[in-house]
């Protein structure tokens, strides 16, 4: 049986990262861009009228005493944003324009609604207006086409990690998805005959299905996208059928069936769909049915699959020993803090150990004054969430170590999200 | 017309932590509970064979010359998990039970089936099995009754911030939702006649939507659930009706319409649905058009609206300045940096103000050998999205002030996650 470190290395060795995929840019923020986007507008894409006001001829005020005496225009047209006007405008005419119109041919500043001194400010085609604006300036208020960019022009360079800011940009020149690294896609089977949704009240035998939510919800906790496909019974042919289903994800996680019993139908099945293992077993406790394999896909990353025990305590440490950094290795995110093998605490109490594998033991931990120290807290194994809940690190007992007594130096593994609450 | 600090005042005063909701636990990690966790089952719920073997008497072993010898019992049933036996077990029988199985009557330890030294080791009824346990201890391999909780205890107290393993818990307990303050739902309505999907190819006069997609990306940044409702054209009537189904949010986000022209129809339309508006237009660049606004709700915490202006870079300013704080207040979540509105640069060229109010200039930020140096950047204004894109931070040039040269120092604000990542 091979040991938890030979296990990370394997699981290192078969995971490569996700190929970049198209995503919704609303789905996009924090993921890193693979292929520039390249905008197919000028933006503006027009001259833009940035005022409620009257399109004008600059010509018809910078001649009016230093624009100082109100001017007379006939309004020829009005337009509104997501119109436009065919008019081309003439001296001495104006159109009625909203902030965000198309200016009208001809036009080349805008006077702002405000400054209407007679004639009606709600002024139709065929009135008379007039304006002052004794701060004119030729081409105000008009936002000119392709002053921010071209098209053509490359607006968001691939390799960028992309920002709230380049969400509306990527709209803007019509890049409503975006080619990223995306979130692993993660299919979630839990197996078993005893497992009823957490929603049913369980007949006898049988118990609700716990590692199909938790599964989910520590999949999200990795910033990868979960799905989740329910209760497999432990008969070949509907268990067959999901297993193949969810082999078109990034990672496929089974819950059960793992061990040799009679029921244990997990490795068999995904054997025959082409899965090759891996892994079955690894030297720890709890987890040691775990079994890890791969299948190759043709034109995609390989298919992980880990086949997790089923004692939703195994699952849950599995998952953070094994799964976690498979994810942070296909999904190029850092989600396993770097020193979390190398971390050691001061043990206040006694702990007893395993002959034949290594046990991670839930535990407090706590900051004291000169580190980390550590207790173990009541446990009844693999089955036992509660304890488990009440924990925030794992306490490793080497393998064949008799134990540990007060005031020894032990290695500890902080339970990410628990530990970084209590230290805050 | 307000400033920003009294803006920000009221906005604090209007805005109250929403109201616990129930959540699908899937959903609940990072949330914090707000009612207990009740279990209503013993776990574990009968007396559980821990392993792949046989249920047997203890008593039929303890007195086998210290365990040292094989003994033979008749095997009587099977019972896999999820399935039960009505049988009462008797001396020297056994019952073949699978992992997670309930123990039948009278069984009060398990022999794992690797322990059998002649009869088959998937024996049936009937059958007879030899075994050998030279470690037998009475009880053993077997996991009692509630002996980790029973039911009608608390298994996840109110209070408390939701982790993975509560997850697994809640659900084991049939709680498949709680009570916990939950992310707010903030309805987005972009408006705008000239609008299309960034999907599409706009026609003459027409732009896509870029506010849309940038606010669920930033309230998804929130850890708040954007609920998009696309685009309202600049007409009473289909305005109204998407305002109305808005406002069952917590809050409201409209893009455009804010201003004073023909087609500004946002401010009546939410007054004559009844939400109070608290102010209209604060002194700043860009931004000035900016509405807010409160609904009551009879039984709920208040709907708090933001008329924000229509062009994207004035829609992405007011939501760093203004909504982002909202959103902390009432999701009591730390979205808002505390020192954010006291932090300064030196400046590294020189910039020009504005008479009448503060402008925000987009600046790109960072660390020099004495603290934060600042540059802005070439601005288009408003609409000017790309070189939002290219800054990191937002510079302030305080109303009535000239302008800034190189070497003074300013005020600015990061961007939150950009400037993160530039530092790193």
């Amino acid at each position: 049986m091979i040991d938890v470190a030979e296990a990370l290395l394997r699981i290192q060795r078969a995971a490569v990262v996700v190929q970049p995929r198209r995503v919704r840019i609303e789905d996009a923020v924090g993921l890193r861009l693979q292929e520039d986007v390249i905008s197919d507008t000028d933006s503006p894409p027009w001259h833009r009228s940035m005022m409620d006001g009257f399109a004008v001829i600059s010509k018809d005020f910078v001649h009016s005493s230093d624009c100082k005496q109100a001017v007379t225009l006939k309004v020829v047209a009005k337009v509104g944003a997501g119109e436009t006007t065919a008019i081309v405008l003439k001296r001495d005419q104006c159109v009625r324009i909203m902030t965000g119109a198309p200016m009208p041919a001809g036009a080349d500043a805008v006077i702002p609604i405000e400054r209407a001194v007679s004639g009606t400010s709600h002024a139709q085609a065929g009135e008379q207006v007039s304006v002052q604006d004794p701060h004119f300036r030729c081409g105000q208020h008009v936002s000119e086409k392709g002053s921010f960019f071209r098209a053509g022009q490359t607006v968001i360079h691939h390799g960028v990690e992309l920002e709230l800011v380049h969400v509306g940009l990527a709209a803007e020149v019509g890049a409503s998805h975006v080619v990223a690294i995306a979130p692993p896609r993660v299919s979630i089977i839990t197996t078993g005959n005893e497992l009823v949704p957490s929603s049913q009240v369980p007949a006898g035998g049988q118990i609700r299905n716990t590692n199909g939510p938790m599964l989910s919800a520590a999949v999200v906790s990795c910033g990868a996208e979960p799905i989740p496909m329910g209760i497999a019974s432990d008969h070949p042919e509907p268990l067959r059928a999901l297993i193949a289903q969810g082999l078109a994800a990034d990672i496929l996680l089974l819950s059960g069936g793992v061990s040799t019993g009679d029921y244990d139908l997990v490795p068999k099945t995904l054997e025959n769909l082409g899965v090759e293992c891996v892994f079955h077993k690894v030297c720890l406790k709890p987890g040691k049915p775990i079994w890890f394999g791969v299948l190759q896909r043709p034109a995609a990353s390989p298919t992980l699959v880990f086949g997790l025990p089923g004692n939703p305590v195994s699952t849950l440490v599995c998952f953070e020993l094994f799964v976690r950094p498979a994810l942070e290795k296909i999904s190029g995110k850092s989600l396993v803090p770097k020193d979390r093998d190398q971390q050691t605490a001061r043990l206040t109490n006694s702990v007893q150990g395993s002959l034949d594998r290594p046990v991670y033991h839930p535990c407090q931990l706590e900051v004291g004054k000169s580190g980390l120290l550590a207790k173990t807290l009541p446990w009844g194994g693999s089955a036992d969430l509660l304890a488990l809940s009440l924990a925030n690190g794992l306490l490793v007992v080497p393998k064949e170590c008799g134990g540990f007594v007060q005031g020894e130096v032990v290695q500890v593994i902080p339970l990410v999200s628990r530990f970084r609450d209590k230290s805050e």
